[in-house]
């Protein structure tokens, strides 16, 4: 018999009849002789509706009160589940965060998981009953309600199948697993069917929304094998796992667009020790995140420094750099909202040479000028211009091979 | 520095205006110098949002998951309130029943507090903060969320107060106090300042639907004075206390009028021993009420058996007796359900003959028929027609001199 945990989010659970839905697909899973336990997300918009309430006592609601306030959400859900499950003949318990008991360190809002009770879940369990567990939410060593932040259920389904070394966690979603790009712009982008979870954390930090960051972290650092699959359609997913596991390598795995990035460029900077602090200093006070950095080197003694933030800061970033430009006697300030940034992502690309170079060549036949480079070991990132943003992961996706069934070794 | 215990229902947080109204009123309370605990209800409709959605999944919502569901409206408003008192420079920490922990047996949507640890709520008051907790809800030994049923936000206080060991509990609402009798009926009708337990029970239970029974019954148990204010206007609303504390003690403190009974009469039964168990057996089996019992004295070995029951159970009630007047030998089933009850009640008439026959003699002048007779200690109880509701209610309160300042000695 199989452990599974099933994460199910938002709008799977977004009114009677799809939390109806959801039971009967347990119900099939416990048909399977399989044990499971369920994690659940809010109903979509009920996170919402409780933050608008919130809002109109206070002008910025944070802090514990926020908490008490946002886990009713999912606990509305495990209710009405736990009442559909039984409706259907199978024995459920509901268990919020505090139950569990779900231990977290005390940062209100944005709390992490410190460690988790598995002794009444595994007795419900070994009783044959599914257990519902409201994710998203914990409670700290004083008893405390706290949340792990937007999306943080995700991290709670990952973090019950690890403390119950679960055969498998599944995350239901509204897509059918992780493609190679976004279909919307390359209709012939295929699911995969494995990635690494080193794949899957670029892919999800570059704009690939399907999981949460810490959730892949997490799985990837307790060895959770993860699937994603679709709560609406029957299939099998994508499954997020180590290396080894992975029978069939793919040169590259994906190609990622995001466009929500702007460039801002300090031109013309005395090049001496120090200047890229005195620049990504103040940028860093005002907790704007950077992502890419480029310094040219130094030709005349002077260099150019170029980085990319969300265009959302784009203009405070620029204000500060207006302001310390004098001080640092730098030319020009100058930057860019329109741009994209492209990555091609990989574990293959490790042991193999020259797929940077068939990138920018694949791309330059296009006439697509690249503005920045950054790349890591699994990963290759370029900014051009926004207007290329289709065409480019269209070229990438194609030179790749992305499209075949089998991807190119 | 005094300690009060003070509960606002639902319509005293129905929206955030009114959350916000509420927080001034404890922001005052704290000024002129008192340890506030606070216990809140769900934001009214809020219960019945929350149970509509379980309807949309099972057709009649009980047992453990429905408490989970239920808790979470008290909790949305304990959060808030807390939010509103911390903008106005308020310390506050809101509590879940859990988190008190109120502790109650196990049966679920009707529980009964058992415990309550008073541990941490000291400790937030003494610490200078308003403790608001939420009403309603408890949890048993093993961790289950559990609630006492509708209206228990009311128990919830009381037994705070009686933990807590508190000066005063005071329940907002939203009427001024206590009247004695309907303002609708009398516009006469006075404010009461002060009342006892015992008078509250008979008329709380008599239809005067300001406070739970089950909370005033707590308050006299463990004597935690009890006053009934309005949210919506200051006045110092109705005390209610032991017959010690009340200096000034009317013959009757009020009139009450319940238009929910009918009459239901099992006629000509043959006297021998066991028959009332016989008639009334199958009527509790049915988990029918009878309030009002009669049985006349038999004249020709055949006796009347009358009593009255809720409406809304009136025709299963002449079913019931139907059913069984063969076996009885019973000449005949009868019953009206346009009836209704009238009472004074007052701790006074312990001490006082003749208040009765005042009573009969004040409604036979306006030819008021007397169908059903029926007394306690402290209290009277007819039925009539209901056609003479108000007549008889304005006959009483008038003949017992109740819209005079000081009442009749």
């Amino acid at each position: 018999m199989s452990l599974i945990v099933q994460k199910f989010g938002g709008t799977s659970v977004g009114d009677a009849e799809r939390i109806k839905n959801v039971a009967s697909r347990i119900a099939r899973s416990c048909a399977d002789g399989n044990s499971i336990l369920v994690v659940l997300s809010a109903m979509s918009g009920e996170t919402d509706r409780l933050l608008s309430l919130a809002k109109s006592i206070v002008s910025d609601p944070r802090g514990r009160e926020t908490d008490v306030l946002l886990s009713t959400g999912e606990q509305v859900s495990i209710a009405l589940l736990s009442m559909a499950l039984e409706e259907l003949g199978v024995p459920a318990v509901s268990f919020t965060g505090s139950q569990v008991k779900i231990l977290t360190d005390n940062i209100y809002n944005k709390a992490r998981i410190e460690d988790i009770d598995s002794t009444r879940l595994r007795a419900t369990l070994d009783d044959g009953k599914v257990a519902v567990v409201a994710g998203f939410q914990g409670v700290d060593a004083e008893g405390n309600i706290t949340t792990l932040g937007r999306g943080g259920s995700d991290t709670t389904a990952v973090a019950l199948a690890a403390a119950l070394e679960a055969d498998e966690c599944q995350i239901y979603t509204d897509v059918d697993g992780v493609y190679t790009t976004d279909p919307r712009i390359v209709p012939e982008a295929r699911r995969l069917s494995q990635v690494t979870y080193e794949e899957m954390l670029e892919m999800a930090s570059l704009g690939a929304k399907v999981l949460q960051i810490r959730a892949v972290e997490f799985a990837s650092k307790y060895k959770v094998k993860l699937r994603v699959l679709s709560s609406f359609c029957d299939g099998i997913g994508t499954l997020i796992t180590t290396e080894e596991n992975i029978m069939e390598e793919a040169l590259i795995s994906g190609v990622t667009l995001n466009r929500n990035e702007a460039q801002v460029m300090m031109v013309g900077v005395p090049d001496r020790p120090g200047v890229a602090s005195s620049i990504l200093g103040p940028v860093a006070d005002a907790n704007i995140e950077v992502d890419m950095i480029v310094q040219n080197s130094a030709a005349d003694g002077a260099t150019d420094f170029t980085f990319t933030v969300s265009r959302d800061d784009y203009d405070l970033t620029l204000k500060i750099l207006n302001e310390i430009a004098e001080t640092l006697s730098a030319r020009e300030v100058r930057g860019d909202r329109n741009i994209v940034k492209l990555s091609i992502v990989g574990v293959g690309m490790r042991s193999h040479a020259g797929i940077a170079s068939r990138m920018f060549k694949a791309l330059s036949k296009e006439n697509i000028n690249i503005l920045m480079i950054s790349t890591s070991e699994i990963k290759i990132s370029i900014v051009v211009d926004q207007k290329y943003s289709e065409l480019g992961v269209r070229v990438l996706h194609s030179e790749f091979g992305l499209s075949e069934a089998s991807g190119v070794k």
